[in-house]
C-alpha cells in the first residue's frame, strides 16, 4: 500500500507544503525515517531530528513547518493525523468472510461474518456485519456482539455479553465469567453468591490479551464506550468504566468501582472495591486507589527504589516513623522549654 | 423460578414474620428491591433503606425485624441466608449431558458429563458425575476430576492434576504448567530443572479466569478444600493453600509459600517464596509478604497516594530517611547536652 | 526410567566416590531422599541433612564430600548437576508425531511435527523438526517456530512471530498481540496506531501460562536467547530482553524498555516505558523500576508489611514526610542559634 501526499490530504485534511505526488508506503519514527516513509514532529524538542530526517514527509505543526527540510504536511496535531495515516498505509488482512467447516455455529449470522476454525458460537447469539471471530473463541449462548467487531483466537465470551461496534478483543481475554461474591459460615466456610448480572460493553472497546472483565453480580459490568484495555488488565464485577478511560497492563479494578471518563491509568496501578473516580483523573503506574478520587488531577503513590544496602537501611526505618515523628515532637518541646529558660 | 417464602424457609431454615404465601422470584439490593425481589439487612446502618425498602420480603436479624415493614425471614446470618436464597432462585443453566460430536475425549467417561465443542480429554482421564466440560477446554492424560465440577471454555489442565468435587473452573485458567525451577551455568545459561510434581485440588474450589496454578517441582502443588481463587492469581510451584481460605484477583503466591487455612488475601498482594502464613491471617489489598506470619490478625503494607506534586514532595524524602533519623539523634544528643549545661 | 551412577558420570562428568554400579530413579531434595532417590548438597548450612541422608547417591563438591555416608558424584556446582541428572531420569514424555485429524493445518510440516486435536496452523507457518503443537493452539499466518519447540494447549501465536528453537511455551500464552498505541483526539477519543512490528524470540527460550509478549509498533519486540519468563508476565511493545535474563511471575514490562543480559527481576516487579537497564541487574520482588538502571547490582523498592494497626500509624505519617524533614529543619536551626547563645 502507498499512498501520494495529495491523496492523503484529499482524505483527511490538513496543508500541504512540497510537492503532492510523492508517494510514501510506510510510518517511521523521526529518526529511522528514510525515503519512502512518513513520519512526525509532535514535542518541539526533537526539532534536530527533523532538520536531519531521510523521511519523504513530515507531519508538523505550522510553527515546525519551515524548518522541515522535506514535503510537509501542517496540522494542529501531528501525532493523532500520524495515527490515521498509519492506519491508510496499514489496512488489516482480514480473514475471508464465512464459517470454517471446523467451526461449530449454533445462531444465523450474516454473510459477511468470519469464523475460524474451531471456534464456537452459541444458541441465541447476534453478530454484526463483518465481525470476525477467529479460530478456537467461544461466545455462549444469549450474547450479542456488534458490527465490525474483531475477536482474535481463545477468546472466551460467558453468556448474556453484550458488546457494541467495532470492538477489538484480544487472545486470552475473557469477559464475562463469575465475579467473586461468597458469604460465609460461621466456621469459614464460602458459600457462593450467584452471579446473575451480565457484561455490557460500548463502541469501540479495545481488550487487550488476557485481560478479564467479570460479569455483575445482580446489575452488569459496564465499560464505556471508547474505552481502550492494554493486557491481563482484571475487572471486577460491577465496575464501571466511563467513555474514553484508558488502562494500561497489569491493573486491577475491585468490586463496583465506579472510573470516570477520560480517565488514564498507569500499569500495574489498583483499585479498591465501591471507590468513585471522578472524570479525568490519571492515576500513575503502581498506585493503590484506596480511597475515592473526587477532582480531575494526577495522583501517585509507589515507593522509589534503591540500591538494596540503601534500601534497607532506609524503608527499614517506615516500621518506626510514628516513633520518629514523636522525637520531633518531644525534641521540639524540650527545645521551646529552653528557649524559654534561656 | 419463583419461589414462596414458606418454601424457602422450609427448605433454608429460619423463621418467617408475615405472609408465607408471598412469592420472590429475584434478588436484589436493599435499596433497588422492588415487588417480587427478597433482599437482606446485615448492616444496622441501613436500617434506614430497609424501612423505605420495596421488598416483597428481608431477611433480617431478630433485632432488626422489628423494624421491617415486610415479610421477614429472620436468621442469625441474613447475607449467608441470601446467598443460599439467591443460590435456589437463580439454579445454574447446564448444558445438556453428553459428548458434543465436535470433541475429542479418549477415556471413557460418565453419561451425565457434558463435553462442549472442541473439547479435548486425554488418556487415563477419571471424569466425575454430571461434570461439565465446555468447549475448547483441555485435559491432558492421567487427570482425575470429580463429581459435579463446571470447567467454562478455554481451560487448560495438564497432566497429573487431581481436582475434587464441585469445582468451579473459569476460562483461560491454567492448572499444572511447570513450575518456573532452573539452575544456572557459569555462564548465565539456565538448565530446566524438570517439574515433575502434580496439582492436587480439594473439593468445592473455585478457581477464577486465568489464573494460574503450576505443579510442583517434585512434591505437589495443593489446594485445600473450599478455597477460593479470584481471577489473574497466580501459585508457584509447590505452594500450599489451606481450606477455605479467599483470595482475591492479581495476587502472586512464589514457590514454596505454606498459607494457612480460612487467611483472606486483598487484591494484588504478594507472598514471597518459602513463607508459612498462620490460620486466619487477612492480608490487605497491595501488600507485598516479604517473611512468614506467625500470628493470626490483619497485615497491611501499601502507601498512601498523594496528588502528584505531593506525593513528588514527600516520597523523595524516602530515600534519605536514615539521615533524617540521624539527624534526630544527633538533635536530641545535642540538646540533652545544652539541657545538662543549662 | 533408571540409571546407574557410573553411567550418570559417563554421561554427565564429575567424579565419581562410591559404588558405581548403584542406580538412582528419582530425584528427592536432600532431608527427604529414600533409597533409588539421587540428591545433592550445595549449601554447606545443610551438612547435618548430608549426614543423615536416606539418599543413595549425593552430589556434592570436593569440600562436602569426605562427610557424605552414601555414593557421591563430586562437582563444583552439585546444584547445576542435580538440575541435569533431574532431566536424564525424567524425559519428558512426547505425544506422537503427527497431525490430529481435528486439527486445521494449512502449511506443509515435518513427519517429526506433533500437532493435537483442534490446534490450528495458519499459512506460510514454518515448524522445525521434533516440535509439539498441543491441542487448541493457534498459530496464525506468516510464523515461523524453530526446532523441537513445545508450544502446550491454548496457546496464541499473532501472524508474523518467530520463535528460536527449543522454545517451550505454556498454556495461555499469548504471543504477538497488539501493542497498546493510540493517539488522542481533542475530545478525549482514542485512535489506534496499527501496530505493524512483529515479535522475535530467541533459542531456548520457555514462556509461562498466560504471559503476554506484545508485537512491536513498527519495529519488532524482541526476547533474547536463553530468556525465562514465568507465569502472567506481560511484555509491551517494542521491548528488548537481552539474553539469559530470567523474569519471576506477575512482573510487568512497559512500552519500549530495553533490559540488559543476565538480569533476574523477582516477581510483580514492574519496569517503565523506554527505560534501559544494565545487564547483570537483579530486581527485586515488587519493586516498580521508574528510571533506568545503568549498573550492575541488586535493586529492591517495597515497603514493609506491619500489623494493620500499626501500619495505620507509621504509613500515614508518609503523607507529612516533607513536614517532617522541614521541623528537623527548623529544630537545627534552633539548636544552633541556642548552642551560639549559651
Amino acid at each position: 500500500m502507498s499512498l501520494r501526499l495529495d491523496e492523503i490530504v484529499a482524505r483527511l485534511g490538513g496543508d500541504l507544503a512540497g510537492d503532492g505526488t510523492l508517494t510514501v508506503s510506510r510510518v517511521a519514527p523521526l529518526d529511522k525515517a528514510a525515503s519512502g516513509d512518513i513520519t512526525f514532529l509532535s514535542n518541539p524538542k526533537y526539532r534536530s531530528s527533523l532538520i536531519a530526517t531521510g523521511a519523504t514527509a513530515v507531519i508538523v505543526t505550522a510553527e515546525a513547518a519551515s524548518a522541515c527540510p522535506v514535503a510537509a504536511i501542517i496540522t494542529a496535531q501531528p501525532y493523532l493525523y500520524f495515527a490515521r495515516v498509519a492506519q491508510l498505509l496499514n489496512p488489516p488482512l482480514r480473514p475471508p468472510a464465512g464459517v470454517h467447516p471446523a467451526a461449530v455455529v449454533e445462531s444465523p449470522l450474516p454473510a459477511s461474518v468470519s469464523v475460524g476454525a474451531h471456534a464456537r458460537i452459541g444458541q441465541n447469539v447476534t453478530v454484526g456485519e463483518n465481525t470476525i471471530v477467529e479460530a478456537g473463541t467461544v461466545i455462549a449462548d444469549d450474547c450479542s456482539i456488534g458490527n465490525d467487531c474483531w475477536l482474535y483466537a481463545n477468546v472466551s465470551i460467558y453468556s448474556r455479553t453484550r458488546i457494541g461496534a467495532r470492538a477489538i478483543i484480544h487472545s486470552g481475554a475473557v469477559i464475562g465469567a463469575d465475579g467473586f461474591g461468597f458469604a460465609r459460615e460461621r466456621g469459614g466456610a464460602w458459600v457462593k453468591i450467584p452471579q446473575t448480572g451480565g457484561v455490557v460493553i460500548g463502541d469501540d472497546v479495545e481488550i487487550g490479551a488476557n485481560t478479564t472483565i467479570d460479569r455483575g453480580a445482580i446489575d452488569a459490568t459496564e465499560i464505556g464506550h471508547g474505552v481502550k484495555l492494554d493486557n491481563q488488565i482484571q475487572v471486577a464485577h460491577n465496575v464501571h468504566i466511563g467513555d474514553h478511560t484508558a488502562i494500561a497492563g497489569c491493573v486491577g479494578i475491585a468490586g463496583s468501582a465506579r472510573i470516570g471518563r477520560r480517565c488514564t491509568f498507569g500499569g500495574a496501578a489498583m483499585v479498591l472495591g465501591h471507590l468513585e473516580i471522578a472524570d479525568d483523573v490519571n492515576v500513575s503506574s503502581g498506585t493503590m486507589v484506596a480511597k475515592s478520587i473526587t477532582k480531575a488531577g494526577s495522583y501517585t503513590g509507589w515507593v522509589p527504589f534503591l540500591e538494596h544496602s540503601e534500601w534497607l537501611k532506609n524503608y527499614s526505618r517506615l516500621r518506626h516513623l510514628d516513633a520518629l515523628a514523636d522525637r520531633i515532637r518531644a525534641l521540639e518541646a524540650r527545645l521551646a522549654q529552653l528557649e524559654k529558660t534561656s
